[in-house]
């Protein structure tokens, strides 16, 4: 199993447009510093999954048929807002698993176009090709759901965005379920009240709370980059940021 | 006053993802036939106006202060998509004009970030800078709003999408209001039933109706573009097809 970040950005993304911090002037400068909505994409030999949808060029980087379903963990505008040109295509249906969310996003749900949309169940893990995928709850201003993702090799994968800590059934899930790598939500540097985010505090407790081998820092704010240029923090061990393009063969990191 | 058409294409636009039909490869093989989402840019020497909002690279065209404010025909995702990114930034609020309409599109209302929204209302004008508009009611599934412009030295614009005919006030207001260029709605080709959009009888007959100089035919799906190609119809004196990119100086067409 291989996963590739797509995307490491909280909303807004960075360079924030309009902001002149010393992230988001770096970001204009360099490339390898900007960070696009985040996403994941998840790959085996035969099969490619995209977690989350809010990049906007979507019907460019994914001819028909290269994708074969979509995992949203929300269905707020950054996660899925791709999906609302690429759905008006031609061709085969693609499947878009995504939590129990009456209100969706816009009109979604109302004119689904060539998308077709699949309500999943925390705690029901459902399969796409060889990969399994079970939903975990998670602490969000809208429903959603991380994923744990099981590929081949016993190759083990958590993705957990958006969130504000991790409820009790998600952490216990996850330290008894074996070696495994992880993703997870850090939006804000060290801060007095995150709501519906992790600060670094927050998201470095989870990783430790639910025993990830590693823990990799993602959909990070330009406040999170700021903070890191100014402050030089030293990073916990294990724990890694993530970055646009990155790339992670799992299946060469053995247990 | 100058108007360029950014966009002149229907939801899913040209080409059409996944599509194979002669206009999509067209558009695939040729830049200048691809129609990006609809909407358009007003300018006078010292004010600058976007009609719509579904390109899904505002943030990246328009740099902060670049735009006096976004005027919105209305609330469809396909028109407004470009303001979910645009809207985290940081700097001076950017007034979105848009018609009546409590649901908006998404979360926009519920977090605006940057962006001011602001209700206009049909036959009541209002100004930016030396614009004047005239918010004139369509006949759409959504609450939507064309506008007739008027800039400097009588320069005289309408604008008129997403719609299929028009209201009696609209073609009443118009034929009243001397001599003008319009851009038209016209999503499909010639169709039996047309819902929600015009097709090619109904654009040319809203010309026509309202008594338009020149009628700038915009909105067009694919399959308008490969009826184009396959039946090669003549045009009506002073109607033709707008095109992404394409700069109509209307200070240069005297009355």
């Amino acid at each position: 199993m291989r996963v590739t970040f797509l995307g490491t950005g909280a909303a807004g993304g960075v360079p924030l447009y309009g902001c002149t911090c010393a992230a988001c002037q770096l970001a204009h400068q360099d490339p390898l510093h900007i960070r696009r909505p985040c996403s994941a994409l998840v790959e085996t030999a035969g099969t490619r999954v995209l977690i989350d949808a809010g990049l906007m060029d979507l019907h460019d980087r994914f001819p028909p048929g290269s994708l074969d379903a979509v995992v949203l963990t929300h269905y707020h505008p950054d996660h899925v807002q791709g999906l609302f040109h690429l759905r008006w295509g031609k061709g085969k249906p693609i499947t878009v698993y995504g939590p129990p969310d009456s209100e969706g996003c816009a009109d979604l749900f109302k004119h689904p176009g060539l998308l077709k949309f699949e309500t999943v169940h925390k705690h029901e893990p459902f399969r796409i090709g060889p990969l399994r995928w079970t939903p975990l709850p998670l602490i969000h201003s809208k429903p959603t759901l991380g994923y744990a993702i099981e590929g081949p090799e016993h190759s083990r994968w958590a993705y957990l965005t958006d969130t504000h800590g991790l409820p009790p059934s998600t952490a216990e899930f996850l330290k008894g379920w074996g070696p495994f790598q992880l993703a997870i939500d850090c939006s804000y540097p060290p801060k007095d009240l995150p709501k519906n985010h992790n600060d670094w505090h927050a998201a470095i407790a989870c990783g430790e709370q639910t025993g990830a081998q590693t823990t990799w820092l993602t959909h990070l704010s330009h406040a999170v980059d700021d903070w890191l240029l100014s402050e030089r923090p030293d990073l916990p061990e294990g724990v890694q940021f993530a970055r646009d393009g990155l790339c992670i063969d799992l299946t060469a990191h053995p247990r």
